[in-house]
């Protein structure tokens, strides 16, 4: 069984190659080169290898589609940073920033059909099921990511719905990676569907997770300013449920900062997380989160192979949960 | 043997699934289905069917990939009028300004996608040679288009360096419907060779037309403005060849309106126009098109099946050299 540092590792090797392959348009490569080179946690390629090394002590079947998942990950914030007018990505300028709109647009396309070519590399008698399965979730993805977009300019957006946007915009992808790599490990379709499955409630436990660092984290340890959720009155699950719960006195302190066009940056962020704090919204949060967890578990625990197999995913979903970035 | 008009009909039923396709979100879907029901000449799916149909009277397995093909295309429009701000597309608003930017992109997007699946419902067994070829073609269609931008801020361009842009951006998504056809039908790999070269030269005829045309169209029937090259200084292949010809007075000239930040439209045009034709652009322009057209032709006699077979295809290449629009 391979580690998830030895993973990443060999991750990182056939990584420089694509990095390595310098064409012209250099102008269209370059952004490229540039986008896979701030690094990131690589928790999607590394599901999709760690998936394979569940069936298979051989995980070189999984490589290139495990890359190519990472690519399409990496295309998806080449987008959405512009989409979202985002400055700033790993602690380096977005695309659209270092160079302009049209080369993050265009780049970002070249991506998306290197993400396909990488994926399509898998070993050909599964090639129809994981393209099938990349094509779904990819536009899944931008279902997500239109969701999203759509509830910025909602006055109100229910519980269930924003479940089902974070499924889409996140949890799906890791779902597709996990059961890409069953795929190149030969599993049965139940394990890949269970692995799936474990996918998706590790994805929805780490974006409630994101939403609660977003305002309970350390900001020294997290890389983005606390609050900033707060600040955009982003409708996470943690400003739905405090509307939900509070009584008028805080729903009027909570509109009364949503609606407000100019104000104090932390002030704001102090108010609303007091309220936050009166209707202990984090707890709310992080039972929310335990629950994908627990149900994670579960789907993993189906699995047929041996507990022993099962160790670094265990391990990698318990880090996820414990994050403090 | 099915004639163009034939399978245009057939196309535009199935393309209409695609249309009814009704999903929500509704702001991701919605611009997909107006691009789509634009229109348009149908080519590039009408040559999937054509060249299948050289080899098998069974035009159906070609369908998909067909529809996908022009999905893809469709996309490309999508993305590239948004990079270069065009505000009409087929006598219509583009998608960024009937909705904004961020819908052009992430509605191409889910396009791109969409054009993905429906190339790769294609036979099993042709799946792997189809999508390489796909893919191939698309990373080349954004590098053309990075080229294209790249030309606009350089003071000169090769003639070489403009031929290989529009085989790029124009060209091999010809020779890629052709040869994608070709494999549907089942022809052996020499064919689609030499049909997939039909397509290249067919489509450098048919951009050097549309650079004519450009200049010498009939306003009411190119359903473009006359000159609208002209006007933006376009490094087509009249000007790189007028500049190229020109002695020191029509140089200057050429280059007095270049530099112009503000000028009269009709002037400009008028003005370089009359230089193009002492220098009989027009008929250097004619020629090269026929140069390659003849080059297609003699690719498609090599295509080892009955000339009568290759009818509809070669009247669909006389078509496209002796239009109007």
């Amino acid at each position: 069984m391979f580690s998830f540092a030895q993973l990443t590792t060999l991750l990182s090797q056939r990584e420089n190659q694509i990095l390595s392959v310098t064409k012209a348009p250099e102008r269209l490569y370059e952004p490229i080169r540039y986008m896979l080179s701030l690094g990131g946690k690589k928790i999607r390629p590394a599901l999709v290898l760690m998936s394979c090394n569940l069936f298979s002590d051989e995980v070189e079947p999984a490589v290139d589609p495990a890359l190519g998942i990472e690519i399409f990950h990496n295309f998806t914030l080449m987008h959405d940073d512009l989409m979202d007018r985002s400055d700033m990505r790993r602690g380096k300028p977005t695309i659209h920033k270092k160079w302009n709109d049209n080369t993050a647009i265009l780049s970002g396309d070249a991506m998306l059909i290197l993400a396909y070519q990488y994926v399509s590399s898998c070993k050909p008698e599964i090639l129809s099921e994981v393209l099938n399965l990349f094509s779904t979730t990819a536009r899944e993805v931008c279902e997500g990511q239109q969701f999203d977009m759509d509830f910025e300019t909602r006055d109100r957006v229910t519980e269930e719905e924003y479940l089902e946007m974070i499924r889409l915009k996140t949890a799906v992808l890791l779902g597709c990676a996990l059961k890409t790599g069953a795929f190149a490990g030969n599993a049965d379709p139940l394990d890949a569907r269970y692995l799936y499955d474990f996918g998706i409630n590790i994805g929805l436990a780490f974006q409630l997770k994101d939403d609660l660092l977003d305002v309970y984290g350390d900001a020294s340890v997290f890389g983005k300013n606390i609050g900033g959720d707060i600040v955009c009155n982003k409708k996470t699950f943690l400003l739905i449920k405090a509307l939900e719960h509070a009584d008028s006195r805080q729903k009027d302190v909570l509109n009364h900062w949503i609606s407000l066009p100019a104000f104090d940056r932390d002030e704001k962020v102090r108010q609303v997380t007091e309220i936050y704090n009166q209707l202990n919204i984090k707890d709310i949060g992080e039972e929310k989160a335990v629950f994908y967890y627990k149900n994670a578990m579960d789907c993993l625990e189906k699995v047929s192979v041996e507990h022993a197999r099962k160790q670094e995913l265990i391990l990698l979903a318990g880090n996820l949960m414990n994050r403090q970035f």
